[in-house]
């Protein structure tokens, strides 16, 4: 069998059609778009419609949609943008235990600005409880940040309802919906949200480009100085074929979403009750609201890091928690915070579906995590000894 | 004739050898290369490839090179990351008047976090005296900045003898070298610097990619939180496609220079002389340390603006000033600082020419050039009104 990618919420394969679209303007379309010529006026106009495009799918206007270079500085210009230009009305975030480090890092480090961020618990599901939002808001609290949904473990948040309880208190709401294109329906309106910041690497559009929307009337302060482009919130030559290539990748993710949804659930939980019925293996994330294509489970006795590899050397790829932090050997901050232990932790893989995943494909890899714990787990001195107990 | 493009200072077409080598990372080779999976890890091998190769060409070691989004980003990350890194030795910046707006509104930008900040003069020609350097140079001055070429007018600024005023001087030299690779030799040993921005699209590369050197030992201030790519100074996946092609495109670039500068410089030197010889025109820029591409010429008695209409109209592609500051109406920063007046300015057009140009092209464009001047000074009540005195 030929290698089978199961990494799908680290990075997707950009979609043919989109990179179709994305080729004239990697070759005969190329001028810059704020040159005021034929070769820049052409390219301007389909910016802008791949602006309309996308404002339209998310249910925003045009000029609430700003380019960025991704998900991470989507995140960054959110957090760090309106926590500075709002000041002098407040100093205090909050945020939750389970965010991408793009978010949780960027609250932090405003500490030394002299901003007070709290960071809120999840249950062992890893999902924040709006109470508990409620109740950590004070009255010089000027942001919230939430997840749409975990990249580890798949918990949905209840978004829908944090952002009412924001929305109710005066306090910006920033969604990091990075992994919710193409999994989830995502729309502006309904999510009371101030802020919301996409990648399309992750929907099977070009890496290098993602894009934050910023509800009218929301001040920002920049984070970067230069020709003006972005409404004067995002300095750079736009990175074209990467937002034409985002637009057809949103238009799919979209127009795809009620048969993708479906069929990914079903290869997740033939995944998942085929991982359960093997001996001690525990499902992390929420038994229901997750992710349709996330499946994270701990296999006791063993080492992560070690079945990983044993798959990868039998062609499957998964991972371990987030790939940004791959190499770092730190148990997820994720599962950490939804209550496992650290050897647990470690014990973890996360196998995230796509596209291009078969029922075939499923079957081979259960085949192969069978095979690979029972081998590691019969050189396990602990698992063993288990036994013997 | 076909459309004729003479405004590669804005940016350049894609180079097709250089799309050749992005394909394969923009179908199969898709995997993040934070990816400990046999997906990540060809990927990764690729990543460090290119950044060998580039540290190569530059002088540099791969340990000092930092992918980012852009010219700007480069531009923004050295700048305030160096400054905020060294705010407890000093916190004085000096910069020229000539920088394009990623430079000197950045510096200009960290008087708000109590930097003070020195902007020097240039002469007529655009250029900075490195006198005025030294003279500049204060007890708590920690970073200088000045472009390699200027972007507008396409003096090229004597970085070599700036930088060793910085090193005799223990301060950090950055250059904005965005319009120098493929146009000058760029080596950052050479040019004793400490920081060194570079934008792929502006050599024939792709948009959305840039690169900062950093020389080792030099203490940065990352703007942004995430993932810790990049050795934790630039956060987010990496744009694989778009580094694979600035590695391509900077081979190109290095590997071509020495028959591409003389064939600029006769097409630019016969595009001057031809301008020069109509009436009431003058050249802007320095006469002979111009980048090879470079025409920057003021035409009296019309606006540049009306110009370039006509020129579009014609077919010819060309640009007041730079693309970034297009549309805003106001006239050149860089002809301003030169000590040209208002209206002067006002009549000047820059026609950056590239790969592609040939003779035949320079011909017409004169003929076009030509032509259009008559016709807008003949409705020119000033320029008529000029005869009668």
């Amino acid at each position: 069998m030929d290698r089978i990618y199961m990494d799908h919420a680290a990075t997707t394969p950009l979609d043919e059609r989109v990179l179709e679209d994305m080729m004239p303007f990697l070759k005969e379309n190329f001028g810059n778009p704020s040159s005021a010529h034929f070769f820049g006026r052409e390219v301007r106009k389909a910016l802008e419609k791949a602006r309309e495009k996308m404002a339209s799918l998310l249910g925003a206007t045009p000029e609430e949609i700003y380019f960025t270079s991704g998900g991470t500085e989507a995140d960054n210009l959110a957090i760090i943008g309106s926590a500075r230009a709002l000041r002098n009305r407040g100093n205090h975030i909050i945020t939750t235990s389970v965010e991408h480090h793009a978010v949780l890092d960027t609250c932090l480090a405003l500490k030394e600005e002299g901003f007070e961020v709290t960071v809120l618990p999840v249950d062992q599901y890893g999902m924040v409880d709006p109470n508990d939002v409620r109740e950590a808001i004070q009255e010089n609290t000027i942001l919230l940040s939430v997840m749409y949904a975990n990249n580890e473990v798949g918990t949905i948040q209840p978004v829908e309802e944090i952002g009412k309880i924001a929305r109710e208190n005066n306090i910006l709401f920033h969604i990091d919906a990075v992994q919710s294109v193409g999994n989830l329906p995502v729309n502006v309106e309904k999510l009371s949200v101030d802020l919301l910041a996409l990648s399309a690497h992750k929907f099977y559009g070009p890496k290098g480009v993602g894009l934050l929307f910023i509800k009218e009337g929301t001040g920002i302060n920049h984070l970067t100085h230069g020709g003006g482009q972005e409404r004067g919130k995002r300095a750079g030559t736009e990175n074209i074929p990467g937002i034409i290539g985002m637009a057809k990748a949103m238009e799919l993710a979209y127009s795809e979403l009620e048969e993708f949804v479906p069929r990914m659930e079903a290869l997740r939980d033939r995944l998942i009750h085929g991982c359960l019925e093997m001996e001690e293996v525990k499902l992390n994330g929420h038994p229901s609201q997750r992710l349709p294509g996330n499946v994270n489970v701990s296999f006791e006795y063993i080492e992560g890091e070690a079945l990983l590899l044993s798959l990868d050397f039998k062609g499957v790829a998964a991972s371990s928690g987030s790939a940004c932090s791959s190499g770092s050997m730190n148990p997820s901050h994720v599962l950490l915070a939804a209550g496992m232990s650290e050897q647990t932790a470690r014990g973890a893989i996360r196998l995230s579906l796509g596209r291009h995943n078969s029922m075939e494909e499923v079957d081979y890899v259960l085949q192969v995590i069978k095979e690979s714990v029972d081998k590691l787990r019969s050189m396990s001195s602990i698992y063993q000894g288990k036994g013997e107990r």
